[in-house]
């Protein structure tokens, strides 16, 4: 099968929203007037992003996932994405079962693959993603890292750990019950990207980011860019955890200080934390309910820099919690 | 270095047109009222499209003129682009190279780099590039490959066949002396988009698009979305040759054989094909002057399918020229 066999028959979809789709030499899209277009770009890489083995829907979903989630840690709405692939060879089975996998997740948010490239190398997926985001009165509505500010307080939504949990038993390091291994499995591999939430907090959010390689390596991204600090109560961060690791800790399959770990620092759950006034309380919770996704508040945005971490009796934690750094 | 500080090092720069650039989960982009927004998406990998010992700074160059070409054969123009890179390891002095000759062409089409991804991997460079272009009494301006018409021109952009004849030379396939390989290899590792012909095009050519992967086989492409054919006089075809094919040529180097087909189906060159109709004659020549890009009107677009090519005499060749395919 050649390369425009392959595009034709996998990856050449109807573009109703796009003025121009796939088959050209460029797509065209048409922001509605008054909007910002965010993009964001992910790339997937065998051995380093997902197993070899992977199940190939599973991998078309978490490539679109994970771009999906940095829209919606933007407050963005899904509008298109580009599919740049380089695959070892031309594998039927494995197209279809990723092609599937991919689009099934774009057609629920409504977003559309208008073009892309293809070529033969080793596996490698890179999407960029694009959506829109309203300006009102000439102000942008995207959800920035930069807008937090002292006295704010921190959210996380969902949960935190099972994505971790599975990864660490699949590289050997802990053992668990097949059926809790496979439960676990599917929030490292079919994350949901929290779209509905992101949309949801433009407006009563004042900064806001996804949490790709873990809770506190990334929050102090947010702090940074916003130029303050942070307290958390890990007593309240610890309700956090999730399903797969709450059951694996009740089973003393992992330790409390790997529990309170998977959630601080244990990278690819794709969650939103996000911050917000105390005025907002009330708006923020309306948000979670109007995405029909949970919420925890988990600590305040100090003016002092740094991030600190506190007990239920307020005792300051020291944190050795690494977060994941493609080239630590 | 870590991943952070490699993007802040080589790749953050400032955004003065995007309204957000690197460094938050989305950049944010704001394209002027009235205007669509052109996107293209190429992938480069190593061992397929560039030998392991290029010069970084002309690989860099290459992975954004691509995609720059891609705008240039849709008319828009150059706004922004994202960067993914996966790279087997932190090589510094390579990716000063890389950068400079990325953000060094980027410059000079005021085409900012606004975000991306980088991590551990084989080395791949997946650069998704964003343009502008009008639209006029509800009319896109864009150059499409589908609005070629009977009657109408053929023409090519600038020269052909030197990137074949360097990509040949450096298969070891034929020899070159040094002098006429290394500026051979100019055209195959640096080539310039004709990003400002494709500008002046817009309202003049009835369709357009780049020749990467040879002239017939692209033209193919613009054909059948046309629903068109064309026939070409070869004669006059030949004189597209570029400089170092014709020495080589003149040399004995090549055969009269090989010189056609490195016009015909060489690839890699990266000028435009477009269609224009005979009343745009002088439209097209203004164009070209203006972009300070020749031009040369080839054949002629026919209502029958197919592609044609007829000697001086009007004789018909049958063509076995194939096009490069990324599967074939």
């Amino acid at each position: 099968m050649g390369e425009f066999d392959l595009i034709a028959r996998y990856f050449t979809r109807p573009t109703p929203r796009a003025a121009l789709g796939v088959g050209d030499d460029c797509a065209l899209l048409q922001p509605a007037p008054g909007t910002q277009l965010a993009i964001s770009s992910d790339m997937l890489v065998e051995g380093r992003h997902f197993f070899a083995d992977v199940d190939p829907a599973a991998l078309g979903h978490k490539a679109l996932a994970v771009n999906l989630s940095d829209l919606a840690a933007c407050g963005a709405t899904p509008m298109a994405f580009t599919l740049a692939l380089a695959l070892p060879g031309v594998n039927e089975t494995w197209l279809q079962g990723f092609s599937q996998g991919l689009l099934a997740l774009a057609d629920a948010h409504g977003c559309e693959l208008v073009g892309g490239d293809t070529t033969q190398g080793p596996l490698n997926i890179c999407i960029t993603v694009f959506g829109e985001v309203p300006v009102v009165h000439g102000k942008s509505q995207a959800l920035l890292r930069s807008g937090a500010r002292a006295g704010d307080d921190v959210y996380v939504s969902g949960t935190l750990g099972d994505a971790r949990l599975a990864l660490e038993a699949l590289r050997g390091h802990i053992a668990l019950p097949a059926e809790l291994l496979a439960k676990a499995r599917q929030r490292l591999e079919r994350p949901t990207p929290r779209v509905a939430l992101g949309q949801a907090l433009r407006g009563v959010a004042s900064a806001a980011l996804d949490i790709s390689d873990g809770l506190l390596g990334d929050l102090q991204h947010l702090l940074k860019a916003s130029g303050v600090g942070a307290t958390l109560d890990t007593s309240i961060a610890i309700h956090l955890l999730a399903d797969c690791a709450h059951t694996a800790c009740g089973k003393d399959l992992i330790s409390f200080e790997n529990r309170l770990e998977l959630v601080l620092a244990g990278g690819d759950d794709y969650e939103l934390a996000f911050t917000a006034p105390v005025s907002a309380r009330q708006a923020v919770q309306a948000a979670a309910r109007q995405a029909d996704t949970p919420v925890t508040r988990i600590g305040c945005i100090d003016a002092e820099p740094g991030l600190r971490l506190q007990d239920a009796e307020g005792q300051h934690l020291s944190g050795a919690f690494a977060s994941f750094d493609h080239f630590a």
